[in-house]
């Protein structure tokens, strides 16, 4: 066995990114978040982890209500200048194109090809951030993005950040068949 | 705009895969999990989601610890073997080669080129779920794994879980460096 100790702050697993939309006060606002997971299949949870210096806090604590917005590789570049910047200082109303779902409350953009409509269930406070839970109330693609009617990764195309190496990555291709290519250890014993 | 809506079931942004290991009594057990992401950087904080009827969560209180052990792609077969079947019916404290860390509670995967060795630090009831957070106490790879010292996200070659498609995923090619590309946006105004 050769393991050794390596920095535990450049955690090496791919994480996701999202861009996660509230409304604060009369105007949309983006955020680029990398700290998110679905946490519960029914009911659909879904979790977000944000640091309470974010301008975003306030919105989604102020209408009960954000969105996930899952961008695609060719959106790297607005993707990157969305984490970099605060709404504080910059107005990012303007950046996407904007729509709203069947509740009405949180922008979504229409840029992304997978978007996620969430109501706030719970706020938990932990050290600096605070974990946003929402349930998904709806979620919203476009044809381009279906194969018989279900959303296609690789048509989604999205974006994975690797710390370590502090670069964006994409999908890769497939490995095997997720619930199945274990199946055949199990009959070995 | 031609967004329409689509099934909530079938969340479709790339997941990454994990095994949570965990004493189960005197046994070593691991379970496949998608749900789970960092939720602070300092302290360094990762959370998990599992279902309340699962095995493991027994362990995790009973011994205050869990370890994240990120699978490579050729590891495939196996990860998805442990998600199938319940450490209630099946013994996999040998499925793997094991070792412990400096805390000595957490069993983790030799094979596995990532290794996060955790404290629990506070469970979340939620729904059917418990979130289970634990702080980040040491970090664990190879030198086959390293670039100047740092886990290499393209050495450790993780799995990727696409939901829509029930297919495991390979991470692909570089797309551009992180809190880097988008400054160019900033300097246009």
């Amino acid at each position: 066995m050769d393991k050794i100790e390596v920095n535990i702050n450049m955690t090496c697993y791919p994480m996701p990114c999202m861009l996660i939309g509230t409304m604060v006060g009369e105007k949309a606002n983006f955020m680029t978040v990398a700290y998110f997971s679905q946490v519960s299949l029914k009911p659909p949870y879904i979790l977000a982890a944000l640091d309470k210096e974010h301008y975003t806090n306030a919105g989604i604590k102020e209408t009960g209500a954000f969105s996930i917005n899952i961008p695609s590789t060719s959106m790297a570049e607005v993707t990157d200048y969305c984490g970099l910047v605060s709404g504080k200082k910059f107005d990012k109303s303007t950046v996407f194109e904007v729509f709203y779902g069947k509740e009405g409350k949180a922008p979504m953009i229409v840029e992304c090809p997978y978007n996620l409509e969430c109501k706030l269930v719970q706020i938990i406070d932990l050290a600096g951030d605070e974990l946003f839970i929402g349930e998904i109330v709806a979620a919203y693609s476009d044809d381009r993005y279906l194969t018989d009617g279900i959303p296609d990764m690789a048509k989604v195309d999205p974006l994975l950040l690797s710390v370590p190496q502090m670069a964006y990555l994409s999908v890769g291709p497939q490995v095997g068949r997720a619930f199945e290519m274990g199946k055949s250890r199990i009959k070995k014993g």
